[in-house]
């Protein structure tokens, strides 16, 4: 599994003093865990690191070992500084620190993402990876670098979420072997689920319900779609919306769910899953947007009717497309 | 892992012609999968099996291999006849079999329920398993027979659905090394979990809109509950209801949830999760049910409002004490 990189790796580890280890904006559970995961490897092992998520952390993923030591930013004074970009598809994914990332003389791409643009000087990207966590775990591995309970349990995080708890197509045989060696660290896998999945605001459960109010089908029951306007989301932070856009999916029968949220500048945000006829990756990328086949999204502007008019318009034409 | 009682039961298997597999009433994910699992295993040698859960399989369940070649009875003509009865945790919960079963001259009670009586003649019971499909494929490792990758997706369905997706307490390293042996026979995990959680009927996900419209959360926040009445109940079927419990549970701050189902009988069905520090395996003993200690049930009589009044007060005393 592991990257025919690594002497290249090796080289740029030696000779670096200073390493920033960033991840993407709207950060996720792999975006963190593998971030952690690193990170806190690399400190525990002496070497001078910055964490940085420039968009922060959310809620749910702060109880993770060494989240309170991740930046917005990082400090570019060192001129033997290299990056690790972990599970970033493009450098754009870097959202402000884009531009500061992208001049460095050494950027290590490591990414599972099928897109990825091979922006880095070293690039390393495993599209059959479930998680950027688990390619994490393989290059600790592979360089002999011990992996402490604290940056397991990031690592698993990582993988659990973006394996969906062990549910999507990324389950592997190897992953729930890396799950199992993590695992032998220490980490307490429901004490991770409960804090990720099982321990939500109230505010949230109060916006699912508003939400499944407003869930729409399509006469062929093929389409599923939920609208939240500005005023709804008001009320709850953007943590509260996590995870809304699976009722839609999981109907019987779905082959396509929608969410969209109005923001408050108008802008439509649009996340797209689909089950197994249609890319949403190349659906979005029509549309301004990308990801991946099952798993994608977009940004449509307003107002909420029009940006669900167009999306679903496109989405219908797809669909046929596929049955065609 | 597996059981000293290994040359008992494989004396038994040599000496029976004809083996009754059976699981609980009300069965869920483990009931299903590990009775197929040990089934078709056992028929693919050529044994003579029958197969019973006596009250049917649950919809989402039904796409399991073999799962059309279970009974809800079975035939007693044969005098070398012995049961295998898994996931039960008493003898009662065969339900309407649970007689039949009873007078057999051999029973093998395997089990990983930590209150189970020892009603077999030959009784494995291991409370560290996360589930009897986890003891299933223990034993039929031990004994040496190969699992096909049709008996491996039950027994994984068996795992995923009683780890709650790899989330609960019972998540340990070595459940994740069997789900890697299981998934290295050919099982499609996103398959399984498709079917088993992400694909819905619309009516179930229209029943959780009403089940949050009805979320109460005591003042402290530690006790949150829904109560539904026989109407919002009845234009649903009983499967629509899995997994409400998760909603109160799953809320910050929360220490017991709490399901009220009023049947059609006029009794209420409950169930009981708690987090850390209430036993509801205990309380819910207390009122003439049972179960784990974070996850347990009983049946109170009805109206709706003086079932919730009782289990309410009796939380609330729980909690009291455990403070205390």
């Amino acid at each position: 599994m592991m990257t025919s990189l690594l002497p290249e790796i090796k080289t740029v580890l030696q000779k670096t003093t200073d390493i920033v280890i960033c991840c993407h904006i709207d950060p996720d559970g792999d975006a963190i865990g593998s971030l952690l995961g690193l990170g806190l490897t690399f400190k525990n092992q002496g070497r001078k690191v910055q964490l940085v998520s420039p968009d922060g952390i959310p809620l749910n993923l702060r109880f993770l070992p060494g989240a309170n030591e991740i930046a917005t930013n990082f400090n570019t004074s060192s001129d033997r500084i290299a990056a690790i970009v972990l599970d970033c598809g493009d450098l754009d994914r870097l959202g402000p620190i884009a531009q500061e990332v992208g001049v460095l003389d050494c950027i290590i791409n490591i990414d599972h993402h099928p897109t990825n643009t091979l922006f880095g000087t070293i690039n390393w990207v495993d599209p059959k990876a479930s998680a950027t966590a688990e390619m994490v775990f393989y290059l600790l591995r592979d360089l002999s670098i011990p992996v402490s309970k604290n940056a397991a349990t990031c690592l698993y995080a990582g993988i659990h979420t973006d394996t969906g708890g062990f549910r999507y197509q990324n389950t592997t045989a190897q992953v729930h072997q890396v799950a199992q060696q993590l695992i032998q660290t220490g980490v307490k896998p429901w004490e991770v689920a409960d804090r990720i999945y099982d321990t939500k605001p109230l505010s949230q459960i109060r916006l699912l319900q508003e939400a499944l109010a407003r869930l729409q089908v399509t006469s062929d029951g093929r389409i599923a779609w939920i609208s939240l306007p500005r005023q709804v989301l008001k009320s709850c932070n953007e943590d509260d919306t996590s995870g809304l856009i699976n009722y839609p999916r999981m109907i019987a029968g779905t082959e396509l769910a929608i969410l969209l949220k109005e923001d408050d500048n108008g802008q439509v945000r649009i996340g797209l899953r689909s089950r197994e006829l249609i890319d949403v990756g190349l659906l979005a990328h029509g549309l301004g947007g990308g990801g991946h086949p099952r798993a994608a999204g977009c940004v449509l502007p307003g107002p909420l009717a029009s940006a669900e008019k167009k999306v679903l318009a496109v989405a219908q034409q797809a669909l046929q497309e596929a049955k065609g």
